[in-house]
Formats: structure tokens, sequence, C-alpha cells
């Protein structure tokens, strides 16, 4: 059945969102369509605010709030700014320092590559990053990119980018995960477990 | 990490929406962050318009765009007018359609209750419904409400609801679905796949 | 690794076995090692008893264990024995008696066909089937092959290798299964589910 | 429907095999019943000839076949006999050796547990485990268990019993499996990740 075209028009605009198909689209929609007049003028005003007070920092390209070009990370003076950590996107950020183990500085690069095609990999921030790492305070690069295989390209390209740098380059250590089994790991997995036992 | 401010505040919102959690949220919006100018102002208008442009039918209370009270579904005089089809939610109306198999009308029941208090059912447009089943062109009520756990619990409410009315009640039939298989199948679906042989 | 050449001959025997791969087969053999010499004699001989003990039924081809050449289903001159229902392996047998629903008879063919080669089709019980439908009690065959890509296709050719007969012939009915959605239903479930609503 | 009392009765054997419920103890029967004579006698023989043939190492616990009292490994000069790796079950043996990365010695704990209740602890070879390490050739004891819950406890528990030994106890690395993604990685597995960057 047809939805009436402000419905379709927003199912295609909703069915862009990451994750989102028309079927949940049109879900979303009939929710919003039972939300209280004061519940969706709330919304619509805070997506709305989103663009005018959300800034991209110009250091890292995470998104923040606030005075200034940096981010409270980027702007921090007591973290370790030997160590700039490059990762794919801004929920990888908060998936690092949800650790709490990490004290570095970040990149995020905006994506991975399959395939080293130029089209594609002009739609990472390569230039910008080259740009990031002449840097001198850094003396470690952390390439903490997933290790899927869009990933492991993507590592690859950069790692090779970044050599001529001469700076420490790292990678992510492999191992099995809480939870984990071994009968189940791949044999990488299972490698690396072993050699970084400790 | 936190996010800052008018980040966290549309997580929550976003947050809300069906299927949502709040790290489908984050991604949200930092897909609303990368959107150009354009992208962005269409689609807060598109969500802005839905509110002025959408009705809701007074008959099924199905979402409609255009002149009058009524869907397009409830004023159209061909569709057969002694079937009423109760639904728990827009997009059940919206499979049920896509068969092109009913052609009678409507109505949107706005949830299923899994117990009976009244808290729970008051939820539900049972008043409206009594109402809408009072008109004396329908002659069969076809509650066509999911055999979940709590879909049934709201049929058989429905049924007792509605037999005073002396007008013909059915549900919808129970079966193998395409691609299932009897070894895996429970006992009440194979009962009624073998009963309702043809 | 390779395993001694004792247990690689069984892992390859156990990986026939349905579901079973060649870790599950390793899985099976290291438990058989760590069976006492009581219990893993048991096994060996309740296995072995049961090629002796057990009979295939002449007529419906059900395993079976007693006097005669039929199982106690055909055998039982209580039961509806104008219905003959069409299955394609012993536990969809056992699947339908679970029901109590069906007092008929059955016929078990032996697996389905996903293209109406020669070859395919004589893995199939067909000749023994035509034989056995030819028995003027039976006013109906149902079949009850699982609704699925192959299985319709065995229907279909069932239909028409048995129509000559001039019996009813009927399938299962299809509809919502117990726990399924509308929402998630496709359109054959649906509209069957409408067409048999009760 | 009740099976004939020869085909119950393995049922029940076959529902106790690791990962195998009652229907799919049904479905190894009706396969079984299928085999003929040549292929039926091959496996009684072969499950028959298991007991007869295969011995359990005195070392390591791992099943072998051929002279003597101790399996290949346990055996064998050319691996480095300074270290014991601790794993659960025999099929951890084999995804270990698959790696082709380790050349130590094994040992097969037999089970982990979930409680330090004496009852449970006495179905591992703990007493066998403690002799074992007291060979004067090890110097490192590698414990290889799953970093699942019950896996954990376990570890714990060994390390405090071997603590008194004074050997260099080691676990296997945490860290993202290959495939992993680190926005879906527990706090855990990621600080190991980025502690264990090289």
């Amino acid at each position: 059945m047809a939805y009436p075209p402000s419905i379709q028009k927003l199912i295609d605009l909703f069915s862009k969102f990451p994750t989102v198909g028309p079927r949940t689209a049109a879900r979303f929609i009939f929710y919003l369509l039972k939300l209280s007049k004061e519940e969706f003028d709330k919304l619509i005003s805070s997506i709305s605010e989103l663009k005018n007070k959300i800034k991209i920092c110009k250091l890292c390209f995470y998104p923040f709030e606030g005075e200034g070009e940096v981010c409270s990370i980027c702007g921090d003076q007591t973290r370790d700014r030997s160590l700039l950590c490059i990762i794919e996107k801004e929920s990888d950020l908060t998936a690092i320092e949800n650790t709490k183990k990490y004290k570095g500085l970040y990149f995020i690069l905006g994506g991975t590559v399959s395939t080293l095609k130029k089209a594609d990999i002009e739609k990472l921030r390569i230039d910008k990053l080259k740009e990031r790492v002449k840097s001198p305070e850094f003396k470690e690069i952390i390439i903490a990119i997933n290790p899927t295989t869009e990933g492991e390209a993507t590592t690859l390209y950069l790692e090779r980018t970044l050599q001529p740098l001469n700076k420490k380059i790292t990678r992510l250590g492999r191992g099995l995960p809480v939870g984990g089994e071994l009968e189940y790991a791949d044999e990488e997995t299972l490698s690396s477990a072993l050699e970084s036992r400790k």
C-alpha cells in the first residue's frame, strides 16, 4: 500500500540512517505521530540545535560543544601527547575512552576501505592524518582499526603510508575475547593469544 | 566518556524510538553531523511538516494526508463495508494491504495487553472500537492480532467484549508458514494446519 | 593435528550422521572414550540389536518392533482408514501423532526433491506410494510435506502424479504459526491466514 | 507417540552425547535404520575397536594409538619440554596444535569448575596435575582455559594451587579476535587489546 507522500518522503530519509531499513523507518514515523505536541517540538528543536551547537574538532574530528576549535581531549594538557590512536569512527573513540586505560590522543579516519582505489581512499581523512602525524610530539601511532577484512586492508595501507615518518607504529593486540573459546577461535586469533600470554 | 549535553539530550530522545538503544542513537547523531546543510535542513523540514500535513483517520486511526476526516480506505465506497479487521498497529495494516486479498475496512487498536488490568486496557482504543463496531453495516469482525502470548490475551478479551453484539467474530487461521517445517512446529500450529487442510 | 587412525575412521563415520560435522564427531569420540566399560558395552549392544529387533512397516515404512509385517498404526483397525497422510520422514509422523488430532494412516515418502530429475525422484518411494494409494478404502490423500521450496516442488509433483486416481487430494493449511507476527509474515502466509479465518 | 522400546533405549543413550537432544537422537536412529548391512556393521566394529585400540596417555591424558604408555606429543623429544600447557579438553589440544605455533607439552584437565566445591574439583585431574608439574624440566605453566566465567574461576583456582611451585605461570593473551569490532568489545577485552599492542 502506498503511504501518503509526506510519510513516504520521511521513510526515504530515515532509511538512510545507519541500521535503519524502510520497515523500521515506517515504525519511526508511526512513533512520531503518537508524540504529544510538546514531545514532538522538543525533538525537532534538539535536532535543529545540533548543527548550531556542535563543532567538529580540528585535530581529531570528534564532535564537541563549547569554545575554541579543539575538543576537550585534544585540548587536555594532562593527556599523554606522545600517543596518537587512529580509529575508524566516533563510536570507537567512546569505546576506548570507556576502558579508562588509554590516555593519549585520537584521530578519526572517517571509515575504512576495501580496495585501494583512489576514489575510496579519498573518502578517508588521509591528507589530514598525514598532516597531523607530522607533529613531533607523537612518538607512537596506534592503528586501532577493527580487525575485519576491510579494517585489515585499511591498516596495511596506513602502515605503508605512515612508514616514511620513522615513528613507532603499532596495532591492537589480537587474542581471545572475554567469553571466547579456544575450540571456536580461528588460528590467527589463537596464535596471537598464545604469543601474547603473560 | 560523557557526550556533549546537546548530543546526550538527543541520544535520550532517539533512544525512545522503536528498536533504538543508546548505541544506535549515538550512531544516528554521528550520521546527522555528517549531513550537508541541505540534507540536514530537508530532514528537519520533513519531520516538521509531518504533524502539519498528516491527520489521523477518525474511523480506523490510520495516518493520512488530504481533505476530510477519514483516510482513503475508510472513504472508499468500493471496499467491502461488511468486514472490519481489528489490528494492533499501523504496520499491520500495511502488511495486510500488501497481500491484496483483503477488501474490507480496518480498526487500529493501538497495542496489546498482557494482563486485563484496567490501566493497561485503557491504553487501547476499546471505547472507540465499541462505538465503531455498532455500525450495522459490519457483518463480520476479524480479530487480526498477532498470535503471540500477549496477542492471544488481547484476542480473548476482545472476543468477550464484542460478543454481546451478536455479530460473526473470526480470528486469523493458524498453520504452517511458508518455509516452515512440521518437525519444528508446535502442536497447536500443526493441529490447525491439519484441520484447515484443503 | 592428525588423529589416530581408529579415531579418524570413526570421525568420518559419525560425520555422516544428520546434523553432525567433524568437530562434533570428534566430541562424540572423546565422550565415548570417557564411558565406563559397562556404559560402552550397553551402547554397542543397543545399537547392534536395532537392526535385529526393528522392522520397517510394509505399508507406511515406519520402523516398528514386534510380530507381523505392519506397524501398530497401520494395523490399528480403530483408526480412520479413509485418510492417508503422505509425509517426508519418520520424525514428521511423530510430530503429527503428538498433536493427537489425526487418526488416519501414513505413508513415509523418504525425502523431497528439488528438481524433477528422474535420478532424484527414484530416491523417493513413488512406486510404493502409487501402489498404496490404489487401495479403495482411502477417500482423501493429505500431502503433508514441509512448505519449503523443495517441499513445494515435491508437493506439486505428487499432486500431478496422484490426480488420475480421482481421489480428494489436500494440503496442510497455511497460516500464522503460534508466536508469529503479521508484520513479518510473507504475503502468501498472511493471505492464507486471512482466507482460513474462523 | 511412544517409540518401540529398542528405539527409545537408544534415544536415551544418544541423548547423552554432547550437543545431542532427544529429537536429534531420534534422527540418528532413523539414519542408522537406513544404512546397508555393510555400513551398519562397519560402524559397529569401528566403535567397538575404539576401546581396544585407543589408550589414554599417562602424561597428558590425550587418547592415542600404538605402543607404549605415552602419546606421540609427550614422547616427542624435539618438542620444547620446558613448557606445559593446561587445557580443559581434548578438542582444545587439537585447536592449539592446528595453529602450529606451540611446540611445548600439554595436560588435559578434564573440565572446568563453576564453584570451588570439593565435589566439583574432584572431577578434575588436579592431583595428577600437581604430580605432573613437579617435573623440574617445566619452566613455564601456561593456563589455556577458556576465558568464560567458569573458565576464569578455574584459572584462578589453578593459579593459586600452582603458585607454591615457584614456576612462571601465564595465561593466554586477551584481545580482539579476527573479525571483532572495537565498538562491540567488552571493556576488559579492549583494554587488553590496547595493552598488548605491538
